[in-house]
């Protein structure tokens, strides 16, 4: 059923384009009813309009708290207009009809992130404009109800070319919108007060985001996708061809392993949500050839994040291997010019991402899984040496730096390392032994540097057996850190002792599927 | 500041332990207002009550749609009751002050699941009801919420404890759980109509759950962690220990291969989200046994699933080895007799459980991906036989085995399987090539049964250089299937054929990270 727009309520925050609305709406000879702000700017506008309080012959009263919570304005948005028994009442009452709703919202994320003081967070609350939309939009079937500015360029066309009236399909869509904002609006203000209580798992959990985009398709081209956010806006793409949304996941998991490294000087090469080599040196050239020469082949297609500023020199490096992204902390302009030359290659620049670690999500047909994400800092005073042999404050370092990169790594994960930089990753095994295999292999097949050094392993969680010391070992490994907690850790101590190796427990596991 | 309840307001849909509340409030003095259903309920009870259209004087109007949105209980219930001007206002309308409200609204979830039409289930959206309870919960400096049953025992301790005040602490823990439940309503209702339109990403995405259980931990000790569900119960565990995060995660894993599996025939052995063996074959007891063989090394501590009937045979077999969790369709008597003997085992029956593949969430940062789940049937109509030597039909049935199975290994994958059973599995690579030593590692390692058969391979992406292939074909593949794509798959043909091996593109890649 089409529906004549007579009389229009409009409360409006956001008072931009109000005249183009009301331009229309006078064209169609709808009445207008409003309050406040909103009142005021009509009237600047030198439209006519009527006064809610006028109208309902009800004060506004308490600063402004209750106003629209009346029942001539509740029963002109909820009443069916093809309703007998209601049009009787509503006659009876002197209630007139409500047919177009123009509300929108003072933004609660915008208080919350202000500096305001609590009390003035939560008078920025909306009691009446929520009720009104709701009402609005559960009567779709009657009432036409518009929730952002985003729609009023639909509605002109929609009034234009139904000559004042909207559709049922047009009503029914904007109802949907509705209740997706006023939804959206107590789930912000939802998390707000859980946050204040330090809940950290309420009895309903509601996650929201606002669209980043919709991506060409998800991880496989036969699988939508989009991407959304809910916080501030994260980092920036300098040059290149759209994120995917594997690079999105590869883009993150890469930054998150940056941000555990010392600060301007550490690299990752990253591909399929595995790290395939990762450096720190204070010769940022060193760190990245060290990063990319832990598994060249592996590299080839990667992503590789750098902690620090990229210059000339630095981009040229990275020039040479093939690459899906460069995520530098910035980037000087020659270094921009150089890399802007691969059309393709996307650029991204994080020194104003906001690294807030939500809780995890893992999702599974009707539920999903939350936790705390794997951000414990490690800090050599938890770690208890176990061998004979101790390691110096280096060794220890080295041995936290490999442990590190471990918990980044698929599990169950084997990371061999030499002077920080890895030299071998095994990744994503169903058996620790395999892994301790894969890593070596790598370290066989790839390392250039075989002067002789130390080499350290970590493994992110207990060997279960003494097989995967003893292959690690065999292959030249001085050091190892593990957490312990197998019903084996004797015997691997003894044979740590045996093999004249250093052995470290760390006590905290951190698995990473 | 506490404050005393002299006034309630009730409107519950859900009218159970009534009376608890209604004795104590009366021993406090407390007035009651109230209407319909709850009204008519109180009296029953035999306790005295105002009706709302009696207290505000105005008729509940709209068969029933109006009754509540009245600027008297509105501000009854938004009034600052030491503010001076409030109080003047309140006085001089003659409006009364609201300090408790309770109100329950009828679960929408229950609705959308009933097999009511359209119009039916909208007219069960509330809305005097959210307005009541927002204006509370905003309000909790001064006013008390009760938005579910839960709270009815908190509320008659506070009562005792504070001779009919409440305090602050109190009111605004309350306020919490108000906006909490307003905001998981809305969502709901906002979901139903998000469906209805078909919009797959909306501007706007809110995911919402009930608390299942508070888990011991996450993935990892150090880690809190829940689960939650938006969806009907799903399993049910006969016995066993409680599941763990990574229970959880590796148990929904192994349900959604044998879920893609041929009904009552196929087995699967996983563990870190990754399969460790996958058969399917008529005799049950030989499709556990080949799905164990494929890796019995890493079936230790795994888990099984199994998407048939599980008897004591079976059982049997099953006891022969260390497992996490068992899953079954069902059980015989027999079968959980004999399982149970282990205490900690896990013990899960499907039968029941809701399969509906909701959209798949990746959490980053201040951001989460969403995308369709991949699953894509397998068809054999869309493959393409591109070598010389041709498949049969029991070859590519074979193929597409491997193939499906390939894409629940995490990427980058190589299955290698025989007869309907996995025989070596390559997973979380960075390297196709590294995937593809492991697999046949794998093979080399645990293949019993050596006498001649086919043996196939399948990769979850496209070759990128040859070595793969030949390095399956070395090993004694006969024939490969993947989804083609490279620049290179002119040269992968051309081997293939000098091979004699056969070769299928797929066309449709399977990532899955």
């Amino acid at each position: 059923m089409k529906i004549k727009i007579k009389t229009a309520l409009i409360s409006v925050h956001n008072k931009n384009n109000l005249k183009e609305i009301l331009s229309i709406l006078k064209k169609y000879k709808v009445n207008i009813i409003s309050s406040g702000g909103t009142y005021k700017k009509i009237n600047e506008l030198g439209f006519e309009c009527k006064e809610i309080s006028e109208y309902t012959g009800s004060p506004e009263i308490l600063d402004g708290r209750v106003k629209t919570l009346h029942p001539k304005i509740h029963a002109g948005i909820l009443n069916k207009i093809d309703n007998k028994n209601h049009f009787k009442q509503m006659k009876n009452l002197n209630y007139g009809n409500i047919d177009l709703i123009i509300v929108n919202f003072y933004p609660f994320e915008k208080s919350i992130n202000s500096d305001k003081h609590q009390s003035e967070i939560i008078e920025n609350i909306d009691i009446g404009g929520p009720a009104m939309v709701r009402a609005a939009a559960k009567n779709f079937e009657y009432k036409t109800i518009i929730t952002s500015l985003d729609q009023y360029n639909e509605l002109k066309s929609e009034l234009k070319n139904n000559k004042g009236k909207t559709t049922k399909e047009f009503r029914q869509k904007l109802s949907k919108d509705a209740f997706l904002e006023t939804a959206y609006y107590d789930a912000v203000i939802s998390k707000y007060f859980t946050n204040l209580s330090y809940e950290k798992f309420p009895s309903k959990e509601i996650i929201y985001g606002k669209k980043m985009e919709v991506l060409r398709y998800g991880e496989n081209p036969h699988q939508q996708a989009a991407i959304y956010s809910n916080g501030d806006s994260v980092f920036k793409q300098i040059s290149g061809k759209k994120l995917s949304f594997n690079n999105y996941s590869d883009m993150f998991a890469a930054i998150k392993i940056t941000n555990t490294l010392p600060k301007n000087i550490g690299c990752v090469v990253l591909k399929h949500l595995n790290p395939c080599g990762v450096s720190i040196n204070k010769n940022k050239i060193i760190s990245l050839r060290s990063a990319i020469k832990c598994d060249p082949i592996s590299a080839f297609g990667g992503i590789i994040s750098c902690n620090f500023k990229i210059n000339d020199k630095i981009a040229k490096e990275l020039s040479k291997i093939f690459l899906e992204i460069v995520i530098g902390k910035s980037f000087t302009k020659k270094a921009i010019k150089i890399l802007k030359k691969k059309k393709n290659l996307r650029i991204i620049e994080t020194k104003n991402l906001n690294y807030e670690n939500k809780l995890s999500i893992k999702s599974n047909f009707n539920n999903f899984l939350l936790q705390e994400p794997d951000t414990l800092l490690l800090d050599k005073k938890n770690f208890k040496v176990v061998s004979k042999r101790k390691p110096g404050k280096n060794m220890l370092e080295n041995l936290i730096f490999a442990f590190n990169i471990c918990r980044f790594v698929k599990s169950n994960a084997i990371v061999i390392s030499q002077n920080f930089s890895t030299i071998g990753i095994g990744s994503g095994q169903t058996s620790r032994l395999d892994s301790c295999d894969i890593a070596v292999n790598k370290m066989r097949k790839f390392r250039l540097n075989k002067k002789y050094e130390d080499i350290y392993a970590a493994s992110d969680a207990f060997f279960p057996f003494t097989d995967g010391v003893e292959k690690l070992a065999i292959a030249g490994v001085n050091a190892i850190i593990q957490p312990s907690g197998s019903i084996r850790d004797k015997e691997v101590v003894k044979l740590a002792n045996k093999l004249d190796l250093i052995l470290v427990f760390s006590k905290t596991r951190h698995f990473n599927h």
